[in-house]
């Protein structure tokens, strides 16, 4: 299933996309894409798609999960990227937050805050829990998987690095985080080690990458991360960005208001946001 | 006022401390002391306290603030424990996320994670936020509190600084963060830079603060975290602890299962966690 939630920003209604790729209302069986209503989507899958009402206007999407507590995001999870950045590849995974107020639909724009010179871009494979996990063994970890979702880790490389450490400072601006189109549910992907991955900025390719590439994949990602916390229905974990950010070029290239940033994962959708300066 | 939340983990009631200090159960007049309901604090103000049911029995107390999106933590923010951390005064704040799952009621067990060695104790002082702050000016800054709260940020030290970068992950263990008991409205508190602040282990003192010595003091926080996002009711800033921790202790010193460890600052009430093995 391709799960999505749509209408105004905080007020999404839950929707499926049929097999004919329109939009489906859920709302009179779930009442969101969110928490405790993850452990729902096996009754979801037993709905007559096609008796659902179906949404002809045109809508906006928002994040594919409401409700969301933790927004994990795996830092230097590609060879190709830490190389790129200038960082060594890491022994065990590198672990870094984004506040969720930075989450927002995948279309919606892109806001350059004050002062920000160096917006940058990530295409990234984003896990969403569905049950809560602590202490779980990797051979059991896509046990407590709800599905899979395309982000864009939207960051500010001046805030990240060069004031004052830690990086959440510059992961974590209004909208920095694009979630969906769709919440995919496992069935759907044979095997998320072999999705293609790609992000365009005005058209021009920057980012053409492979989840096979990879240093931790998924399921141990998941049990690494819950020996440390207990991952709740809606945690999302963002399991890095391949070659091709902004930073890593020669000259450097960032985001300017008016530019327009497209991405997409096999399977998964596609996003489109345009760069508007913030304030 | 001093405000609360009683009752069991996950479906706490909002209730005030009457000035006999006794517990007033507030539910009939708002939801929850959480989100937009953190806008409504005038009007509780205006309540006659001694109108609303006493709760007498014996109740758990819950974090003081629900529904908290951002647990945003100020790292070397006393000049005595950056030095005893063996790290430099940062020239601008250092900000780091305590995942939202960490928080817990301030009586409730300091969880020792499995493999953990190193957990130590940080008491501080929180800010609630209490409605949005974006761009906000330092002069204007102390507006957009809802009140001030007693923090322990406990953290294991190992996770936060020997397993591959990024404090969050030494931060956000299950129940590492005690908040409360009391949101206590400004103005209870004549001045947020002048409140002593202490933290026992077993009995015996470790530290002995006074917010005086804070480097950024509460109206820059604001002000400066406003700059890179919009700061949401139910924020938390946990604005760093003084010296005293075991981290710089010789030889160091760390919670084992059976300590009990009490803090409090002046005004904000006190906390007690018994350390508990978990898993």
């Amino acid at each position: 299933m391709k799960l999505v939630r749509f209408g105004e920003a905080g007020s999404e209604k839950p929707g499926v996309i049929d097999r004919k790729g329109r939009l489906r209302d859920l709302s009179d069986h779930v009442h969101d894409i969110a928490g405790d209503q993850l452990s729902r989507l096996g009754e979801v899958a037993r709905l007559d798609l096609d008796a659902l009402p179906v949404v002809s206007e045109e809508v906006r999407y928002g994040p594919c999960v409401g409700g969301t507590g933790k927004f994990i995001c795996i830092g230097l999870n590609f060879a190709d990227h830490a190389a790129e950045s200038g960082m060594a590849l890491p022994e065990e995974p590198v672990i870094f937050a984004k506040y969720t107020s930075a989450i927002c639909g995948p279309n919606d724009p892109i806001l350059i805050p004050r002062g920000a010179e160096k917006v940058d871009w990530e295409v990234e494979l984003g896990l969403v829990i569905g049950k809560p996990a602590k202490y779980v063994e990797e051979d059991a970890a896509l046990d407590y998987l709800a599905g899979y979702c395309l982000i864009n880790d939207v960051s500010e490389r001046s805030f990240q690095l060069e004031r004052a450490g830690q990086w959440s400072k510059g992961k974590s601006s209004d909208n920095f985080g694009p979630v969906g189109p769709w919440l995919v549910t496992p069935d759907e992907i044979e095997d998320p080690s072999a999705l293609a991955m790609w992000l365009d900025v005005n058209g021009e390719r920057m980012q053409a990458g492979t989840t096979a590439n990879m240093v931790f994949k998924p399921a141990a990602l998941i049990s690494y991360l819950s020996q440390f916390f207990t991952l709740r229905p809606g945690d999302i974990i963002s399991t890095g960005t391949p070659a091709g950010v902004g930073m890593g070029m020669e000259p450097q290239r960032f985001l300017r208001a008016g530019d327009v940033v497209t991405l997409g994962i096999d399977g998964l959708g596609e996003q489109r946001q345009v760069c508007v300066a913030d304030g």
